[in-house]
């Protein structure tokens, strides 16, 4: 029995409440000074206090050694193992940038790039061309139309493009088709090719939509080419509210972390701004109404991205000082604390660092370690766990699966 | 390759002793009054010296947040995983009862019920009627008979019976049979409906069996009716002496405990009484006749259930006085002490929470912690581990195993 499966066949009603924070790219690496991290070097008297009460532990994201994408790290918390539920890139961008993709839509991450006069690539991401140089193209793009299909070209940045095809008559579009992008120089561009039947339609729509997309970029050096890559669709994940039995409601800022919430059925919850206390302030005004929330923190992890490690403990020391009070006194029946993955300042990017993560409910078995760090999280009886765990656990501890077998 | 078949391949002979002591529901959450569980405030010095000795861990019975059922858990420290080895409910029912199954039967839990006078059910339990009542009315179901079928009809008490169909002639009864209890009330029972070709005989025989039963019971409000759930048949695990290369002994004094011993292959030894002592004795008397003993504790659990802290406390120095010192005095080669699953007071019942475990071999690295507690095995080298780990871990530290390749 498959472990979906297993939570449905298991489910029962219950009004417990589960809150799980993610703070984005938690997890650091010590700097040389006094050997923290940024969250040990951060003041969190409230995060402390509360680990006292809790279970400490260590979250491995996909694998071990394995470095996530936010999507990806993301799916994990909320139960799928990344590796069998694949969101394609060109969905994860259309997501990215806050595009309401419907389910019957292919979308495709395009590059802009540039191709000499025999039409070989001597740039694949035409010279990073500025933001608004790629807004004035994808203007013109949106000129090119295809039969019985409505298409959207949408700037992400610099060199990157989000192309999707939504079908308007009777049809269905399908996106096993390979990248146009051969990944080396001197080389054309490749035809989008189906890599089966059912998509063999969708192929001949991108192509066509290729040519008559390049006829109009011919003129525009260095961005004179493009290329499509990872087409798909939504993979129609199974939904929260089905395999858990869970109301649940997503506060994110960022369109990424709302689009993948989307995708395992959450609710997305509009918020007045993009303050921390902000998102607090939504989820006051409905936890009458969810079963679950995620609350998604992501400064941490841009600051992590810039290698600004007193920033990253500032973010920390902020959620510290207005979410974990405003959590706690709603009173909820389960709270984790976690990350999505690590994001050390030291490296300046996303690492494959397993997360601090903290699980407290009114069963749970404190460790009795009145500190919320990675070394504290490394002997704590948790131990180091596949992240897709979290919510099987939660479940658990909020009385929301009855007994396997007699 | 599965797992069984590495073992399997990898068996030598050896006249190492393991013995797997299980003291059932071992695993509590903490009190508010001290902050510590059943076990931690048990007086239990000589399991504190042999922890100190041992290597210390939690283990998962069947997945992070599932609370299992006995039988499932005790297949998990067997080292079959429960969701791949899977015994229906009816064999558990009859297993449970101490009802000697035998390979062809097909065994269902029944459950008396009420219907009305069009025949709709008004009361799925019977008003849960009186075990004594129960027991009249098995008698009066014994009088049905089905052609070439020996039938066994056994109570199991208030509302709950077992029924056992056995084929008297050279023929195979199938068990994959849907419920007649539709879960509801003001509709009528289902038929027995089967889900295979195979399984049309024995859902022809069960209608055929309701029938008869139904008319004696149409007189006897509010038991004037009856349903069949989980029809079953033996499993055929794979036995302990052809995956493990074990002569296996369980020592239990509970039904179901030595029903399920007996799916695996176990030996049940006779006991001259119910008390650990007792147990203890049946130990001593064996010991020179098997390589592996489960030592079953069964009052932790029930202590548990009942929500009495101090009394499953009680039970577990009990066990530490009587048990530990007793099965040391042997001199076991490697000795596992664990749980099948939790049972906090608190929550008196059954548990998700991972199950304190010690395990102790000659070859051991000792944690030296000289506690037996679980904030002591949540700190432990074995980590959070699947409790199906328990036995290939005492083969190995049995010396039972050889090398995996060159």
């Amino acid at each position: 029995m498959a472990d979906f499966e297993l939570l449905q066949a298991l489910q029962i009603a219950a009004k417990t409440k589960i809150v799980q924070l993610v703070m984005d790219g938690l997890g650091g690496v010590p700097r040389n000074s006094d050997g923290k991290t940024e969250l040990e070097a951060a003041h969190t008297p409230n995060l402390n206090a509360l680990a006292a009460r809790s279970q400490l532990g260590l979250a491995v994201p996909v694998r071990p050694g394995v470095t996530p994408g936010s999507g990806p790290a993301h799916l994990a918390l909320f139960g799928y193992d990344p590796l069998q539920y694949d969101i394609g890139r060109g969905v994860l961008e259309a997501l990215g940038i806050g595009f309401e993709l419907q389910p019957e839509d292919v979308a495709a991450r395009g590059n802009f790039c540039t191709v000499d006069e025999g039409g070989l690539i001597t740039d694949r991401r035409a010279g990073r061309i500025p933001t608004e140089l790629n807004q004035k193209l994808v203007a013109l793009l949106r000129y090119v139309k295809l039969p019985g299909i409505q298409t959207f070209v949408e700037t992400v940045k610099e060199y990157r493009f989000v192309l999707v095809l939504r079908p308007t008559e009777d049809q269905a579009l399908y996106a096993n088709v390979l990248d146009t992008d051969p990944q080396q120089l001197g080389v054309p561009p490749l035809p989008a090719r189906a890599q089966d039947e059912a998509s063999e339609p969708t192929a001949a729509l991108v192509n066509e939509w290729i040519a008559s997309a390049r006829q109009i970029l011919k003129d525009h050096p260095p961005a004179n080419s493009l290329n499509l890559r990872g087409l798909a669709k939504d993979p129609g994940l199974p939904k929260f509210r089905e395999v858990y039995g869970l109301k649940s409601a997503a506060i994110a800022t960022y369109p990424m972390y709302r689009g993948v919430a989307r995708l395992v059925g959450m609710d997305v919850l509009s918020l007045d701004g993009e303050a921390l206390e902000d998102e607090v302030e939504t989820l006051r005004t409905h936890w009458d109404q969810y079963d679950y929330f995620f609350f998604h923190v992501k400064k941490t992890d841009s600051a992590g991205e810039d290698g600004d490690f007193e920033r990253k403990a500032g973010v920390i020391e902020h959620t510290d000082e207005v979410v974990i009070p405003a959590i706690l006194d709603l009173g909820p029946d389960v709270l984790i604390i976690t990350g999505d993955h690590s994001t050390p300042s030291a490296l300046k990017s996303h690492s494959w660092h397993p997360v601090p993560t903290l699980l407290w409910s009114h069963y749970c078995r404190p460790d009795g370690v009145a500190e919320f760090g990675e070394r504290a999280c490394g002997r704590g009886s948790l131990g180091i766990f596949p992240a897709t765990d979290e919510l099987p656990l939660a479940l658990g501890h909020a009385l929301r699966l009855t007994k396997y077998g007699a």
